[in-house]
C-alpha cells in the first residue's frame, strides 16, 4: 500500500495423493493392512474408529477384538446412519469425537468404517477438523466400494438439497473388501449396481456387457463367488469375464473408470463431467422421494429418463433404450417413478442442476452405449417427450 | 481388482490464485472497484450480500444507495458477529442465504463486508456451499485489514476450541479500504496492531520501528491521516516512513509479510511457522477469557510471554525485552493477564497447541527484534520461569 492502488497477489499449488487398495477379509486378526494404513508411531495414541450402527451390530465384536488383538488404545463410536440424518449434527458429533480422542494434525488418522452416508459424513468432520486431518476409508456397501471410494467428494443434505454442503477431501487411503458384501441386503446390492450401471452406460460397453450377462446372479451371490452359479454354463458359450472372476471384474472395472474420469478434474473445476450422468434429474427428485428411494435407484431411474431424452435427440437407437431398460430390470433397479414422470419436477431439479454447472445444462447423456455427448439446448418439451415416454413404463396399475 | 491385491492411485494438483487490491473509499458510487470483483454476467442475477451488524448500522445507507445506483438485484443480509458467535449456527444461516439468493457454482460470488469474525464465518460457509464457490471479502477492521486479508483460513470455534472447525479456502479478491477505520473503536484498533507487532517482532524490524515512533498516533488518528500529527515534528529529526505515509506503510508491510510467510505454506504443510508467533498460547486462554480479550490482545499477551520464553534461553537480550513490552504497551495493549500466569492453564494450552503441530512444539520464539527461532524443547519449568516473569508485570493492585 505505498502506492494509491497497492496490489499483492497470491500463487499456491496444493498437491494430492491417495490410493484405493484392496485386502480380503480386514478384520481378520492377522491382516495388518488397516492398523498399516494409519501412522501410529506413538502405540499410546487413541485410535479413533467410526462405524455406522448396522456395522456395529454385524461386525463390531471382530473390530473390536482385532483392535484388542494389536493392543491398540481405541475409541469406538457408532453413529446411526441413513440418507435423513445425513446432516450437519452428525458432522458435529463425529468432530466432538475428533476433540474426545484428542486427534492430532497429521497423524494417527481415524478410521471411518460403512456405508457411503457413514463415509461421507467423517469425511466432512475430518476435512473441517482443525481444518483438515487426514482419514482412512472403509466401504462395506458396494455403492461405497465402486464409487465412494475413488470420491474425493464429502458432503451432507441441507435444507432438502442433497450433498449441498461439503468439501473435497478424499482420505489416505481407502481399503476395499467385497467380503463385507456377504452381510449386505439385496436392495442395497441392487442400489450399489445403480452406480456401476451408470458408469457403464456412458464409458464402459464392455461392463455394461458383463452387467446383462452376470449381473443378476452377481447380485444374487452378494458378489461372494469366485465364478457365479451358471456364470458360463447357463448361458452357454465361453465365460464373458477376462480377469479373476466376474465380481473382481465389474468392481474392478467400475472403480477404474472412476479413477480415470476423476483424476484428471478432481476438484470439477471442468464442469462437464460424463460421470454426473444419472445425476442431472435425480439430485432433487431423489430427496423429494425420501425415504423411497435410494441413491442408486434415484441414479438408475436418471440414466433411464435420460436415455429417453438422447432416443429423442437420435443419440441412441430404440433397441438400445431397450437394452438399457431391460439391464436395469434384470438387475431389479426400478425403470420408472411418478416423480420423474412430472414435467414441472424435472423442470426445478434441472433448474437447480443448472445453477450448479454455472448456469450451463452441460447434460451428459448418452451416444450410443458406452460413450457420452453433452447437451446445453434441452428444451422444456424435450422433458415433457422424455417424460411420457417414461410413463409408458409404469406398472399396469400406475398408468 | 484383476489381482487379489489391486491397487489404484490418484494424483492431483489444485492451484490457486488470488488477490488482494487496494482501493480507498469503496462505497462510493463512482467507485466500480466492489461490482467489478463479481462476475455479474448475466445482470438479473442476484446479489449477496453479507454484513455484520455494526456495518449494517454504521454504512447499510451507503452499501444500499450504491447497489441500487448501480441497478443490481441485491440480498443484503446482516448478521451479528462476536467472538462468542462465531458458531457453525451462523455458518449455516449464511448458506441458507446463499440458497435464498440461489447462489451459482462460480459466477456472482457473494460479498461479505465486515470485522473477522464475520469474515471467517462467510468464508467457511463459502467453502461449504456446493462444495465451494468463491466469494469476495472486504475487510472493516484493522485486524481484518493486515492479517484476515491475506489469509487463505476459515473457521468457527467449537467445545471452546478457537477455530476447531474450518478450511483453507481464500477468496477470490480482497479489497482494502482503510477509510472504514475511520468509525472503528480506540479498542479495536489496538486490537488490530496486536497482529502488525507480532508480525514486526518475528520478522520485520523496521516494522517494528515504525510501531514504536508512530504507532500510538496512528491509533489516535484511526489510520486516517496521509501523515499522523507530529510524524516528523514531535520526535525531531526527519520522518522514519519511506512509503506515501506512516498509516499506508505500515498496513502494507504488514500485508507482505503475510503473503511472504504464507504464499509457499499456504495449506500449512510445513508446521514450523512463523506467523506462528503468538499463537501457540494464546488460543486456548482466549477462548477461557472470553469476552475478556480481544484475539490481538491475546496475542500481544502471547508475544510477551514469548518474549519471556527467548530471553530465558539467551535469544533475547533484556533491553530487547524491555522494547517489546514498551511498544505493547505504547500501542496500549496489555503486556499482563492472570492466565498467562498460570502454569496450569499455560500447560494445558500448550499441549493442545502441540497436537496441532502434530506432536511437535514447533515453537516460535524471537531471536532478536524481527527474526524467529523455533523451539521443541521447552519444558514446564521454562513455563513457570516466563509465568514468574510476567507476574512481574502485573498491576499494583493485582499482585
Ligand atoms: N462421496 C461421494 O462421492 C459419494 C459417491 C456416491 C454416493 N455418495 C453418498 O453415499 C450415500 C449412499 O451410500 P450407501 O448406498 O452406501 O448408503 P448407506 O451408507 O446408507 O448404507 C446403506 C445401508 O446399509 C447398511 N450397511 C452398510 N454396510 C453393510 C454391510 N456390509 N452389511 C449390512 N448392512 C450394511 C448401512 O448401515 C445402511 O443402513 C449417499 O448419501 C450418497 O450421497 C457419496
Ligand atoms: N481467517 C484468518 O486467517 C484470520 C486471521 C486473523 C483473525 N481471524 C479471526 O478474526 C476474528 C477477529 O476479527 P476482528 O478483530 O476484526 O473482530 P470482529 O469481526 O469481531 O470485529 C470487531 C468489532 O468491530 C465491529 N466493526 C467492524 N468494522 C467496523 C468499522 N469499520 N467501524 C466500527 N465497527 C466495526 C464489528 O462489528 C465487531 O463488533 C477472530 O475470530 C479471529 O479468529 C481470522
Ligand atoms: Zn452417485
Ligand atoms: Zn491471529
Amino acid at each position: 500500500m505505498t502506492s494509491p492502488s497497492a496490489k499483492w497477489e497470491v500463487r499456491a499449488e496444493l498437491g494430492v495423493h491417495y490410493e484405493i487398495v484392496e485386502s480380503v477379509d480386514l478384520l481378520s486378526v492377522d491382516n495388518v493392512a488397516l492398523l498399516g494404513s494409519v501412522d501410529r508411531s506413538d502405540p499410546s495414541d487413541t485410535q479413533l474408529v467410526l462405524v455406522d450402527t448396522t456395522i456395529d451390530r454385524l461386525y463390531g465384536d471382530r473390530l473390536r477384538a482385532y483392535l484388542e488383538y494389536h493392543r491398540v488404545p481405541y475409541h469406538l463410536v457408532s453413529l446411526p446412519s441413513a440418507e435423513e440424518q445425513k446432516t450437519i449434527d452428525l458432522v458435529l458429533s463425529v468432530a466432538s469425537a475428533m476433540n474426545e480422542a484428542k486427534a492430532f494434525r497429521v497423524r494417527n488418522p481415524p478410521i471411518a468404517i460403512g456405508g457411503g452416508v457413514m463415509l461421507d459424513i467423517v469425511g466432512l468432520a475430518a476435512s473441517l477438523y482443525r481444518r483438515g486431518i487426514p482419514y482412512i476409508r472403509v466401504p462395506t456397501t458396494l455403492l461405497g466400494l465402486v464409487d465412494v471410494s475413488v470420491a474425493a467428494k464429502t458432503g451432507v443434505n441441507f435444507e432438502g438439497f442433497r450433498n449441498r454442503l461439503g468439501s473435497y477431501s478424499p482420505p489416505l487411503r481407502t481399503l476395499i473388501d467385497r467380503s463385507f458384501l456377504a452381510t449386505l441386503p439385496t436392495r442395497q446390492l441392487r442400489n450399489g449396481m445403480g452406480e456401476i450401471f451408470k458408469m457403464a452406460l456412458i464409458k464402459d460397453a464392455r461392463l455394461f456387457g458383463l452387467l446383462e450377462r452376470y449381473g443378476a446372479e452377481l447380485i444374487e451371490g452378494k458378489f461372494q463367488d469366485a465364478a457365479p452359479p451358471g456364470g458360463t454354463a447357463a448361458s452357454g458359450g465361453p465365460p464373458l469375464w477376462t480377469g479373476a472372476n466376474p465380481a473382481d471384474e465389474v468392481i474392478g472395472r467400475a472403480i477404474q473408470g472412476m479413477v480415470e474420469e476423476l483424476q484428471p478434474n478432481l476438484w470439477e473445476k471442468q464442469l462437464e463431467r460424463s460421470v454426473d450422468y444419472g445425476h442431472s434429474f435425480s439430485p432433487l427428485l431423489e430427496m423429494r422421494a425420501l425415504p423411497d428411494l435410494y441413491h442408486g435407484e434415484a441414479v438408475t431411474l436418471d440414466c433411464v429418463f435420460s436415455a429417453f431424452l438422447a432416443a429423442h435427440r437420435g443419440l441412441l437407437r430404440s433397441d438400445e433404450v431397450h437394452r438399457v431398460v431391460a439391464c436395469a430390470r434384470s438387475l431389479g433397479l426400478p425403470v420408472w417413478h411418478p416423480l420423474f414422470c412430472d414435467a414441472d419436477a424435472l423442470g426445478e431439479a434441472l433448474a437447480d442442476t443448472v445453477r450448479h454447472r454455472n448456469g450451463d445444462q452441460n447434460l451428459p447423456v448418452m451416444a450410443g452405449i458406452g460413450s457420452a455427448r453433452f447437451l446445453n439446448d434441452v428444451t422444456p418439451a424435450e422433458l415433457d417427450a422424455a417424460a411420457a415416454a417414461m410413463a409408458e413404463l409404469a406398472p399396469v396399475g400406475a398408468r
